[in-house]
C-alpha cells in the first residue's frame, strides 16, 4: 500500500517538494480512530518513546528513591538542544545517583540548538556527553541501574538489566512483541525496535489515560506527563516544536518528535493515542502532520489555534525576511 | 505518474525511510538516455543552475576585464561552507569590481560548514553576507553589472540587467521558458525559474560539450568547468559531497547541488548531461543519486570506484562510530 502525499512544500505558485506518509491514531481500548498510508509496515520509533523508556525509572519508585525533580523527569523524556538548563540538569541526575558523566553511553556530539552550539564554542568549550540530546535519558537510565544495584557499565546493551526493563515497558504498553530480528541501534548506541504505527499509538493512548496500566503504572504515566507538561523546556529547547507546542497546550497534549520522520503523542482529554511517520524521514513534515492533528481533534481557542496553525503551515521566509511559500498539510489529513 | 523508490536508508535489517525521485539524463542533442519517474514535472533548479547563472560574467568578457581567477569564477558557481578562503574570495571579487561587502544582496547566515560556523563564533565573530553560502555567485553578479555599467543595487531583482541576461543564459542553454507565472525567490533572493528535468539536463549536456553553444558561449563553459575542476573546494567545502567527487574525478564529471534535493551535472566524455530531484527534497537522497550515475556511465578505477561508492551508499554510524545501517540506491537507478 502507498503511502499518500499529506504534506507539500511550495515556492511561489508551484509546490516544490512532497511529503507521503502514514498515521495511525488509536484509542485506550485499540480502537482505530485514524488510519492513513501503510500503518502495517514496522516502524523505528527512534526518540519519539523516550517518555515509554522512562516508565521503569519511575513506576519502580527510584525516580523518587533519588528525589529526582520534574525537571529531571522532563528531561529522561527529552532530546534536548544542549542548552546550560539541560546540561545542567542531567549532570544533577548523574550526582543524585552518586555517579558522573563519565558513565553516560551516549556518545559526544555538539549541541543540537544552534545557539547553544556557537556559544560552547565562543568561550572556548568542547562537547561532552552531557551535550549529547540524549544525555537526561541515558542519565535516567543510570539512575535506573543503580536503583536496581546493577552497575550502569554497559547499560546501553540490549542484555544489560536496565534495557531488557525498557524493552518490557515497552511490550507491556503497546501490546507489541519487540524482538531482535526487528531492531537496529540507535543514534545513542541503545536498541531500538521496530513496530507497526498502531501499536505506538495504542500504547501513547495507554500512556496518556492510565487506561489498562496497573496502579504504579497508572501513577507513573501521570507524573511524567505532568512533568513534561510543566516543562516543556526540558523535553526540547528555545524554539523547537515539541517545547513550542505544548507550552501552548499544557497537559491536553503530550507530543515527541523521534529522528526520521517519527512522531508519537497523546491527546488525554480524548484518550487518543498518536504515531505517524513522513515516509523519507523529514522532521519538517512529521511537524506539520503532528501539529495538524492537534487542530484536527482538539478544541481550541483562537489563540491556541493560532499558534496550532502557525506550526502545522509554517511561512517559509529566507535571509532577508522574504517570504518564499509554506508548508502544508493534504486536505486528508485536516478532514 | 508515480515517482518511484531510489534510495533506501537501512537501520539494522530493516529500511527506516525512503525517498522516491526523478532522473532524466539527456545528450547534447536533446536524446534522452535515461528517464526515471515524472519528468515532466517543474523542478526549481535552485543553486544547481549556478555555473550556468555565471555564464553571462565569462562569456560577456567581463570575468576577463575583473581579472577573476579560477579559484573566483568557481566560487561564483559555489554552495560554499562559508569557510577563510571562501570569504576572502568573494571580498576579493567585489574588490576587483572596484564594490564591497555592503552591495550583497543575499543575506546574512552563519557559515553552513559546522567548523567554520565555530570558529566563526570562538573568535567572537559574527557573520556578514561574505558568509553566506551564495556570496561568490552574488560577487559575481556585482561584477557582472558593474562591468554592464549598471548599478549594482537591486540587482536581485527579475527586472535588473543582472537578472534579465541571467534568465536569457538560462533560456539559451536550456531551450526552456522562464517564466514570471513559474518562477519563486531563492534563498538568496534572487528569482529562480521551475522546468522539467529533460530542459535541466540538456543545458548541462550543452555546458558540459559547448556543443550548440556560439563561440564565446562555448569558452566559457570550458573556462568555467577548467575552472572548478581545478579547485573544487571553492564549490562547496570541507567535506562536501561536490568537492569530494569532482577532487576524485576532475574534469570528467561536472556536479552541482540545489536545495530541496535538486542535482544537476554533465559528463562531458559522453556528451550526458543530467538532472535529478528527490520527490521530498532530502539531500541525502540527491547526493547517493548523483553518485549512483556516475558509478553507471562513466568508466572508473578501482580507487574511484571506492570513492565514488562510498558517496552512493554511504555507511551510517553513531557518535560512538556504530554502525547503524546504510543508504543505498535502487536497482533500477544502477542498471
Amino acid at each position: 500500500m502507498d503511502n499518500p502525499f499529506l504534506v507539500e512544500v511550495t515556492r511561489g505558485n508551484l509546490v516544490e517538494s512532497r511529503h507521503r506518509g502514514s498515521v495511525s491514531v488509536v484509542d485506550a481500548e485499540g480502537a482505530t480512530v485514524l488510519s492513513i498510508g501503510d500503518v502495517d509496515r514496522r516502524v523505528f520509533p527512534r526518540s519519539a518513546v523516550k517518555a515509554l523508556q522512562a516508565m521503569p525509572l519511575v513506576e519502580s519508585g527510584i525516580a523518587d528513591k533519588y528525589g529526582l525533580s520534574d525537571e529531571e523527569i522532563a528531561l529522561a523524556c527529552a532530546s534536548h538542544s544542549g542548552e546550560p538548563e539541560h546540561v545542567a540538569a542531567a549532570q544533577s541526575m548523574l550526582v543524585k545517583a552518586g555517579q558522573d558523566a563519565g558513565c553516560l553511553e551516549c556518545g559526544v556530539h555538539w549541541p543540537m540548538g544552534e545557539a547553544a552550539n556557537r556559544a560552547l564554542a565562543a568561550k572556548g568549550g568542547s562537547p561532552t556527553a552531557l551535550h549529547n540530546n540524549c544525555s537526561g535519558k541515558h542519565a535516567g537510565f543510570i539512575c535506573l541501574a543503580c536503583g536496581l544495584n546493577e552497575s550502569p557499565k554497559g547499560y546501553v546493551s540490549a542484555d544489560h538489566p536496565v534495557q531488557r526493563s525498557v524493552r518490557e515497558a515497552l511490550e507491556d504498553i503497546t501490546g507489541a512483541c519487540h524482538t531482535v530480528e526487528k531492531s537496529g541501534i540507535d543514534g545513542c548506541s541503545i536498541p531500538t525496535y521496530a513496530i507497526p504505527l498502531p501499536s505506538l499509538a495504542f500504547g501513547f493512548a495507554r500512556f496518556g489515560t492510565g487506561i489498562g496500566l496497573p496502579g504504579e503504572g497508572r501513577a507513573a504515566a501521570a507524573r511524567i506527563r505532568k512533568a513534561v507538561a510543566r516543562h516543556p523546556f526540558m523535553v526540547a529547547g528555545t524554539g523547537r516544536f515539541d517545547t513550542k507546542l505544548m507550552e501552548c497546550l499544557g497537559e491536553r497534549a503530550f507530543v515527541k518528535v523521534g529522528a526520521e520522520g517519527v512522531y508519537c503523542g497523546a491527546f488525554p482529554e480524548l484518550g487518543y493515542g498518536i504515531a505517524l511517520k513522513a515516509e523519507d524521514g523529514n522532521a519538517r513534515a512529521a511537524e506539520a502532520m503532528m501539529a495538524a492533528l492537534a487542530l484536527r481533534f482538539l478544541t481550541l481557542s483562537e489563540d491556541e489555534r493560532k499558534t496550532v496553525g502557525a506550526l502545522a503551515q509554517p511561512v517559509l521566509k529566507n535571509w532577508n525576511g522574504i517570504e518564499l511559500g509554506q508548508i502544508r498539510v493534504s486536505p486528508e489529513l485536516q478532514a
